[in-house]
């Protein structure tokens, strides 16, 4: 029996085929304890993901997961499946997070399948999955696809015809689904005065503070996860790659990004869909994060919520206040990270 | 709608008035995670925190929250309101701890202002508050005095008078609350044999270890407390600042210069009150914390216990067994980075 | 009254005497904020250490403390006693996890003096004790044997006679305790289809994977355990070592190269006993650890069970799968760290 055998080599886009199901290893009970180190290690202050009497009154089981963390969890599963021999990951799509995730629960994630594309060099092609994370009732608690270039085993190795899945450009207002009932909100707990009244379509808000990420933060965070992409880990053999020193996982970079937002929407904590999202540019450990955010849509949830369709910008190393984005010719802004698109519950300020 | 009008701008000395009271943002529930964090941070070995047997049998209700890590949850939440435009933490007072703080206890933080002067330049002043901070059911269980210089608005700002408020150099060791019966002490487990009648008032006690803090270590701490207070997390900002790096929290340099006093002082885990502290250097990463007590003066609890009034001392990159502490001139000697005068409970030898 | 007095010393060579029992402090509540922490500063993957219903399902209580964790928590409370004078940490044998250690439970360490050599150069001595850890019920959880080789306090010191215990090589496989029974196994949750039967003796196998420590993760790892042997922490202290710098616990190594190991070997995430271990060199922050394993022995446990006993073999900065391990003259090869013997319990394919 030859050595290095029973490690997991990855899925090559050979090994994948449109209906394909994938089971990941490792389910995750996700405890108080994670609550702790995602706080500590995102700086996230949203009140009902911090305090348990507050989740209550904002009607929610009681202190729950932060919604953007199981998201890591539920991804991070995917990766020895889905990305081990990514050389990108493109896009996020109909991210649903269909209901609070509570301390005690088992994570589990599942993959299917739903696209295929060769890419015209033949060395690597572009897989689209959809991916849910189920409790250990077996009731889904999120679903999101994402795409990603993965490499091909060899370059003649015959493949699928192409199949690229219709998707939303962003999950309609209509469809938001688990959100607190906000029957009771103390905005002062809280952190700030405006509610879903308070915020008018293509508002900008600079998120103003900057966080530097150091190695040892976001390894500790990407194997909360247990994400464990050798990129984001392996000093000494990162160092014969493209940037020569350790990746950033993105999720890093997503939630540090959603916890400066908490600067002017400290409000708007709870994520109910991830609409799209792009990592635009590689954080590397020294850099610093700073935020701003675009209020692209509102939808009427109830009597006492709202939802806002954010997009949330990162940049690194320069003013927010900035607000850059994209250049005339459509390229993402030099600094720029993360342009992330997501719906968010707000209470409303009528009827209080 | 401009940009930016939605984040927290902070408050200025004119935005002050004496009794103004101030419910600070985000209510934060304090759970068994935190309490691994606190430990895994700080080095905290003190029975009491550590074991939930060790906890009952001194009376305590179970494993609780450590008092000092209660303290800068208590202080992390006023930072926003009280001290987000601070040119300096100036001093502490009269700090009582009154009761335990159990995992799962959700704890709020409410400031009253009790003290404003300007300052001759008139472009900073001084503003004195009490901080409280309370349990999910109203009750009070701890409270402090703290002073911070905050920058005007305007130089010309009409302000208040002055009033300066009266504050006691220590607690007095009568009004001391909330300690353990400690009917039930085993020394040998607590790690030292020495109690209440071994120390005397005047002795100085060399706590030997060091403890060097890194970068990512102070702002996973920090976060923890929910502490947002830019200049401890943002590198980038920081260049152009006075030392062109990033400032620990003051209170890192509290929990571990407690967490050294361990060996020295075991059996004196139990914080009760805080009589005063003063940062009197900035620490940075990398640097090396070593700390020394001196004890100064003793009060009488119960039968089984009693209280030391303690100085903690804290030095970078030196020996604590050379007591640095004040010069001729009544200034901090060099490398001396804390002064914090606190009581703490200890068991008696007499009776067991 | 003298300064330091009251700091704990340590024990040297002559402090010790055959017999001689050791209560260590301070006993530890291990929680699902302690199992956090661990997952993510090893990256532990193994499922039944991972999800709660996994962990039922293969007939454990509930989630429990990682076997190793564990070890490094009882380890960790003999430090003060046993090696805070050590010059070097020589071996490990006849270890046993007699139970599963679940969150709640207090760990508290006693250990007894089994053997005592003097050096030739009359001033060091080699220590050997038996390290039994204990639950909150009074039983016995695990026990180890481990030599130190500490200073003596004085060269002309009287010494007892030399007293070599007499020590197993492994730990029989007719011996293992406390394995789950495994009666339902889900080899796609638990990341691998390979089972008891797959694996051969003499079978090496390359874990692929690689880690890089950075300086706050090995110090938050060792305080998380309560091991404070300064040698860890003090980087100013440290300068004038032999290194130089600051060296990472060996706990740490082991630790990470088993959840390096899950690549490989992702069923058999239950260790049951330590045959033998050796810390060949030391690890510093900034290196990168590869692991690879050889199956040494396998043990017939029941219809649904079987154990491996494994040599787990971590070496820094280089390719695992040259297998690097020792050379011609039976030293260590270049760059090896550690050399690891254990049981583990694996499911059986057979039956299902």
């Amino acid at each position: 029996m030859t050595a290095q055998t029973k490690s997991n080599p990855g899925n090559y886009f050979e090994d994948f085929s449109i209906g394909m199901e994938l089971v990941h290893a490792t389910p995750q009970t996700v405890t108080e304890g994670d609550i702790a180190l995602y706080r500590a290690l995102t700086g996230n202050r949203y009140a009902q993901y911090s305090s348990a009497e507050f989740a209550k009154a904002a009607g929610l089981p009681g202190l729950a997961i932060d919604p953007i963390h199981a998201f890591h969890v539920v991804f991070g599963k995917s990766v020895p499946d889905i990305s081990l021999n990514a050389v990108a990951n493109l896009g996020y799509a109909d991210g649903r997070i269909r209901r609070p995730i509570m301390p005690g629960d088992t994570l589990n994630t599942v993959s299917e399948v739903i696209g295929m594309k060769e890419n015209s060099n033949k060395r690597t092609g572009v897989v689209w999955v959809r991916t849910r994370g189920f409790n250990q009732n077996g009731i889904e608690v999120m679903s999101f696809v994402r795409w990603v270039m993965v490499n091909k085993w060899e370059e003649d190795a015959a493949v699928p015809p192409t199949h690229i899945p219709d998707l939303p450009d962003a999950v309609p207002g209509s469809e938001l689904e688990g959100f607190a009932p906000m029957e009771d909100w103390d905005f002062s707990l809280a952190g700030s005065p405006y509610g879903y009244e308070d915020y008018e379509i293509g508002e900008k808000i600079n998120h103003v503070d900057g966080m530097t990420v150091e190695e040892a933060e976001h390894q500790i965070a990407t194997r909360l996860y247990q994400n464990t992409a050798k990129v984001h880990f392996d000093a000494h053999g990162q160092k014969s790659s493209r940037f020569g020193k350790r990746l950033i996982y993105g999720g890093v970079v997503i939630s540090i990004a959603r916890s400066l937002a908490f600067n002017g929407l400290a409000n708007a904590g709870q994520v109910l869909a991830i609409n799209a999202g792009t990592h635009a540019s590689p954080l590397f450990a020294g850099d610093t994060i700073y935020a701003w955010s675009e209020v692209l849509d509102k939808a009427d949830l109830s009597d006492k919520a709202g939802a806002l369709r954010l997009r949330l910008v990162a940049v690194k190393d320069q003013d927010p206040g900035a607000f850059a984005y994209k250049t005339g010719d459509g390229k993402y802004a030099d600094g720029v990270l993360l342009d992330f698109d997501y719906w968010a519950a707000i209470p409303k300020l009528s009827g209080r």
